[in-house]
């Protein structure tokens, strides 16, 4: 939804369809993370605070969001040298769901994780690539939290974004953001569940959103989600 | 879903979502289309017939289909002379969907109608390319029958077919199939809903779907779905 994030859906009617997911808030300021019922926003100036999900004036919009009702179908444990890692031990725990999404949760004690957060946009209809020429980038310090993902199929590049995508927070809530890297710090446990129904919801009434100019944009996704 | 279509989901299934569609059958034989409770099979030998959703052991299955619970939001009349208006007349009954997918029918006489129905594979994992080199086109005498059809927002090319797809069939459902060409005999009925959440169902538990290297093929699609 390249640019489009000026408005975006009322957070309350995404979760109406989960609470495990990961996504970004209205003018793309900060990385979003939710999971047991909790949604936390974590900003580019490294702060963290819950989201507003009232319904009331005040509550936060998200441009895209991406969630589950998520109930663990594998589970096991993994040593992660890298991110990199994360794709072959979900591929391992799901081996028939090549060609569908995969929602999964990281839990332990990392050594080192390098995330960044998105300041938002300058103006509105900013395209993904400037903004994210403007990302902070940090490496956190060893910590214990909780990783939130999404592996898609490739054929839905575009739609979201193909391949793993994963947002951390820190157990105590101070730290996070989109993963770049990462290396846990022994073993963590991995919860997978296989996604077989999609559902898309769009907004409506937005008049930014309909006269965007949106487009299969594959080499843009990857230089910038990487 | 290119070359997917040995097994796919039960016709039964996919009319939970709405009987108002298009698609095809299991192996590619043919063109599928459904309206107003009745879903038929349009062959490549010029066959009609009419789809089992019995539930039953026979029953058809689709390796992919596109359907809605039709409720038409805007209408009106065109008179088209070529497949290229049906665009234009869509954008004119619902210039706030540019983003979004737009189901319509059309209803009427018309003077000249061209169109393809898929023979099927010879193979299973056939591609879309491959089976499309076989396909029977025809133009069809002049006849009263119904369209339907979607328009697909471009950004999703891939998932679906993005721009207009249509597939028709006459009122004696004698004839029909995927629409490559038309021109009206005067006025016909126009009929648009708008369709703001997506829901995709996968084939679960289908090992050729599992393994198939499905990923982004924009030019194909172009070149065979035109």
């Amino acid at each position: 939804m390249d640019g489009v994030a000026g408005t975006g859906i009322p957070l309350r009617s995404i979760l109406e369809h989960g609470s495990h997911g990961l996504g970004t808030f209205r003018g793309m300021r900060g990385e979003l993370i939710a999971f047991d019922g909790e949604v936390w926003q974590m900003k580019h100036d490294g702060s963290v605070r819950r989201a507003d999900v009232s319904g009331a004036d005040g509550e936060d919009y998200s441009p895209f969001a991406m969630v589950t009702d998520f109930r663990a179908e594998h589970s096991g444990t993994a040593t992660l040298s890298e991110k990199g890692g994360v794709e072959g031990v979900l591929a391992a725990l799901a081996p028939d769901a090549h060609n569908t999404h995969i929602a999964f949760r990281l839990d332990g004690a990392f050594k080192r994780i390098r995330v960044r957060t998105a300041q938002g946009q300058c103006y509105e209809g900013e395209g993904l690539k400037d903004v994210a020429s403007r990302q902070v980038e940090v490496t956190l310090p060893a910590s214990r939290g909780t990783v939130v993902g999404f592996r898609s199929p490739q054929f839905l590049q575009g739609v979201v974004v193909a391949g793993v995508h994963m947002h951390y927070i820190d157990d105590a809530r101070t730290a996070g953001g989109h993963v770049l890297a990462l290396e846990s710090d022994g073993e963590v446990k991995v919860q997978v569940a296989e996604l077989w129904r999609t559902v898309m919801d769009l907004p409506r009434g937005d008049k930014a959103f309909n006269e965007a100019p949106l487009a299969l944009n594959d080499g843009g996704i990857k230089a910038v989600e990487g």
